[in-house]
């Protein structure tokens, strides 16, 4: 069986192209959602788009995308392709418009191709993914999906002031679909790696099979503030001791599990931060991640554990305050193994990976 | 033998009385060096100076000092007792006063009994102690002992922009006498304990037999900022972990040994301190002491291994800054071992102790 293959530098010309709009006076890319530089950007893809002769459709969010309906398909839900073409300031070129540019140009080679497909077949391009400007991050796709409601997220108010609804109408782009109008039989996104995974293993592809459950929590530690130089090591009540001990637990048991768990204290404070006193006070955050709930779970159980016995060993009172928790996804197995398989069928080094919501919640 | 004993009443009231003067609105005792309550403290002290029949005398850094001359010791070295009478912000009315006044209590019972010491007793009450508002502290007693010279100290500006010079010369305490002109032929100095052995042991009594070492240095370590969700566990070069690993090294090393070893981390940074990221950077201070030179010489040589292994065990770059160093110092044998003799033919609980330097250095 012979395969059809895309037009590679064509599709590495859009990149290139895509990524010289929105430079700044030191040559960092940045644009920003709903900005001039964003307008020249949804220019260019609108412009590529009607010359692939696709129907495009914009919706209140500003959510573009291009749509293929061959013949006899119009009724059919269809396959949907895409990620975003908004940016954050000094941004890779790759980020996202690698998404939008493939799908593009998957859907320009098969109709090319003379390809017959079952259903439609769209490009989308979201708003706001990156949330610089405008919070929530990843707005266009959550109004797409009815997570939140186009007027408030149209009401929301930038880091600069301005409103997104009045940025999308000035720019042009406030469409006039509803969001949502177009419900995907499937939807797959093409994305550079955010992590060294693949190129520390040298593999040219990755299919993501789930996406990891993550449980945040800020734990506060409390003892003495005693001096440091009269104050017998036995005698201490350090919090801050406490919380290093706390770091090291979690490390270790992620490394002696097999098991994907990452942790991580990333914030860390003492109190008074006096380097003659004991820390009285110790607030540090902590970052669970796992792709399987009931692991997730059996984290955070363990740590409540070894914080309790902790508290007792220490003589010190903890405090532990949750910050955001989500749920791992598990994705569709049939277009994961699908993917897998045409990897295979080019002899793409390929493996499967968990991976991480684009960004972070906050 | 019958002992001879202080009027603990008139201490007492005497501490009292010096005790409420240079209270603020809000009630907190302060008398900081050269201020209109520092002046008002030692015109109480010198009026009680002179009516014990002491001869008055001030130095040039204004320490002042009370002198009980016998008949035919005028030639000989005097005994020094005292301490200071200038407070923190909010002190406690024992602080420094409690040298100083058991001092002048001790020489007054003494010529009040018809004892005929073989020296002169002399009460010191040195000027500036604890350096809140000019620094260095301790700063009278460094000047007396020729660590530091008149000139310099008195050109000292505060945190108030005063120069110490003309406030002690406003306050009438810029002596004449030339700063260390009484040599000591021993100097005892009772101090309310700052650290809580005494109270948790019962005992009335510490004879402080030396003085800590102090090490003070500044940690650096340096990995990578890698996003805590993509970067698996085997993948990082995490140093707040590897801080956290110090703190651990630190405590564990010092509760095992059967030292005074003392081991302190009191300040923390993690860099950038973000929930998601793997901190790049950890800024930690490391405070050792130990009164016995070989052995805080060996501390530090721990930790510079422990730094040395550490590096390479986690990947991470560690630099090291001293911040201070202080020798230790062993008093007087014959002094301690007279005082424990003394306690213990009154039947006063005593042990022996480390002391810190009253303050910090900076």
């Amino acid at each position: 069986m012979s395969k059809t293959s895309i037009d590679a530098s064509r599709l590495l010309g859009r990149l290139a192209e895509l990524g010289a709009i929105g430079r700044d006076a030191d040559g960092r890319l940045v644009r920003l959602a709903a900005s001039d530089a964003d307008k020249l950007g949804r220019d260019c893809l609108v412009a590529w788009i009607e010359a692939a002769g696709l129907e495009l459709a914009i919706d209140r969010i500003g959510n573009i995308f291009g749509i293929w309906v061959p013949d006899g398909t119009r009724d059919r839900a269809p396959l949907l392709l895409g990620s975003h073409i908004d940016t954050v300031i000094d941004a890779g070129i790759y980020d996202g418009c690698y998404g939008v540019l493939s799908a593009l140009e998957v859907i320009e080679t098969l109709k090319a191709s003379g390809f017959a497909p079952s259903r439609p077949i769209a490009v989308a391009a979201f708003t706001n993914e990156e949330g610089v400007r405008y919070a929530p991050d990843m707005m266009g796709s959550l109004v797409y999906a009815g997570g939140l409601d186009a007027e408030t997220a149209l009401a929301t108010t930038g880091t600069d002031g301005s409103l997104l609804g009045d940025e999308l109408k000035r720019i042009g782009y406030a469409g006039d679909r509803k969001p949502g109008f177009l419900t995907p039989h499937a939807y797959i996104e093409l994305h550079i790696e955010q992590g060294p995974v693949l190129e520390r293993e040298g593999l040219s592809l990755g299919a993501v099979e789930n996406l990891q459950g993550i449980s945040w929590q800020r734990v506060t530690i409390e003892g003495d503030a005693n001096h440091a130089g009269t104050t017998p090591m036995t005698m201490r009540r350090d919090a801050g001791h406490a919380s290093a001990r706390v770091i090291t637990f979690l490390r270790e048991r992620a490394m002696a599990s097999n098991t994907p768990t990452v942790a991580t204290v990333g914030c860390m404070e003492f109190q008074p931060n006096a380097i003659n006193v004991i820390p009285s006070k110790a607030i540090f955050t902590v970052d669970l991640r796992d792709p399987d709930e009931d692991r997730l779970r059996e984290e955070e159980a363990a740590l409540a554990r070894f914080l309790e016995s902790l508290s007792a060993e220490e003589q010190v009172a903890i405090s532990v305050q949750r910050l955001a928790r989500f749920e791992p996804v598990k994705f569709d197995e049939r277009i994961v193994a699908t993917i897998e398989t045409a990897a295979r069928a080019r002899a793409l080094p390929c493996r499967r990976m968990t991976s991480v919501p684009a960004t972070m919640p906050r």
